[in-house]
């Protein structure tokens, strides 16, 4: 096995992800595998999950994702690591913690509530693809590790800054 | 006991919350125990979670508090309930979950993780002394069963309408 | 409200228990009930669960059920504060954790699950109506804060000496 | 990446594991990395979790850790992903959901959990270096995917039978 970097988190929508959401976890998953990073997210076969874990699968990298329910039926087909939490949303505070960095694309609910636990949590975030008002409210919270970003670029350059 | 009107939860920030956070949960937590609700909070004895729960002992009601850590130690002195759940930020699921409906106030990175919750579990959202960003941020989400109010009254009018 | 004296835990099991778990659970539930005590259960339906419940409301008492699922629908009919987690058979350790003693009627896999994370949790047990077997495996653990009884009035007197 | 066969958990104790456990965790968790099975296991830097880590590193495999507390730090030093719950013993039950099948080292108080939280959720369970009121309980519990057995070459011999 490499050697891994970190554990890098990709939080994103489901159902309701956008194609421009899914492209950029696509492209995410596949840069952080060629860097040696873990990917975690939601696990879920839909949206952004499934997306950044097939990105990670297009590097054979490792993807390991925190799931909802109570079983695999659900877990994205690619996936290397499928954790079963059993315990609905409330997994969404393991996906912050234990993620070296938080990437969030999107604020739909399920995002919102992880970027928020990641402020909550004091942990680093890159916040992706936000509405306009979400940018304003992520601005007003004055929080010194996070960062909003425009570009798959910017999330890597940013990375490299925080990690080594 | 009283027969019981069902569980209103109560979510805000510790010690982060405003003077005037403060003052909206102890009256709040006074209302609702004279009408036999049940107050639901985060536990700790600290900011809105000690005031609502305060405000419930003013008017001799149950208070439940759902507490982050491991032991009774950080429990609001008044409280009725504790519920020890050594879970962490995890347990802010558990608060929107057992709730008929959430009342937020302020949007604090623990209290915006709720009302996100909230809408990701599709429960009834009542928000309340919320900053401008945020006022923008829940009013862009779409969702018919959030309502933005200014006053406790305000309150107590929705409570009624979507509780009987 | 009464003063409350403290939460005691009643766990046991749901579509499984026995009669004669049943009839125990009523009735300590009840005579916890009138000593002002909290009862706190799994919350359900059923079994050891609803029984102590309903013992709990013949006094008129203040029952808490900690339910593993995501809905009001599967609690017992007579419960005060349904506290809905949401979180499977995870809602175990908080079922313990929040007991100020915990009671152990039987031993089916979900009520032995439970003693071991009192033992584990270093919480106080009283176990009760159990079979031979584990019996002798809760002996072999040599746990200083478990007492195993026969009867109802060996349980109200290893109460007293705890919390008092 | 190479092919991952499924997922197996080792369950066994911290600090109160004896020399047995750990050598049978380390062993154990070799041969399971060679078969490239992922191993899931606590993930503390001690006792049988430590163990059977090592050996999952000792073979270039994957190791999965589901940590009770909320960083890393308790974390074993050669554990491929960390998984921080920040949810104490309840973490126990995602150990047990996530394992496609789980192997129970010893009978302290986390294990025996574990061991009793495999049954409730009907997941397959295989019991090794057990005591002798262990043994005698587990099988009064008459679970038919429940195996007690003496030798690692029965383990795998096990698995073999279960997982093809």
């Amino acid at each position: 096995m490499r050697t891994t970097m970190g554990i890098i988190g990709i939080m994103g929508s489901g159902e309701d992800a956008s194609v421009k959401d899914k492209q950029i976890a696509f492209e995410l998953g596949s840069q952080l595998a060629r860097k040696n990073f873990i990917v975690l997210c939601g696990g879920r076969n839909s949206g952004v999950m499934k997306s950044a874990i097939d990105g990670v699968a297009s590097e054979q990298g490792i993807s390991v994702g925190i799931l909802p329910g109570s079983d695999k039926s659900e877990a994205a087909q690619n996936i290397t690591v499928p954790i079963i939490t059993g315990m609905g949303n409330a997994r969404n505070n393991i996906n912050v913690l234990s993620s070296d960095v938080v990437i969030a694309i999107g604020n739909t609910p399920g995002t919102l509530s992880e970027m928020a636990l990641t402020i909550k949590n004091k942990k680093p975030l890159i916040a992706l693809n936000q509405s306009i008002e979400s940018i304003a409210l992520l601005k007003s919270m004055n929080y010194n590790k996070l960062v909003i970003v425009e570009t798959l670029s910017d999330v890597m350059i940013q990375l490299n800054e925080w990690l080594q």
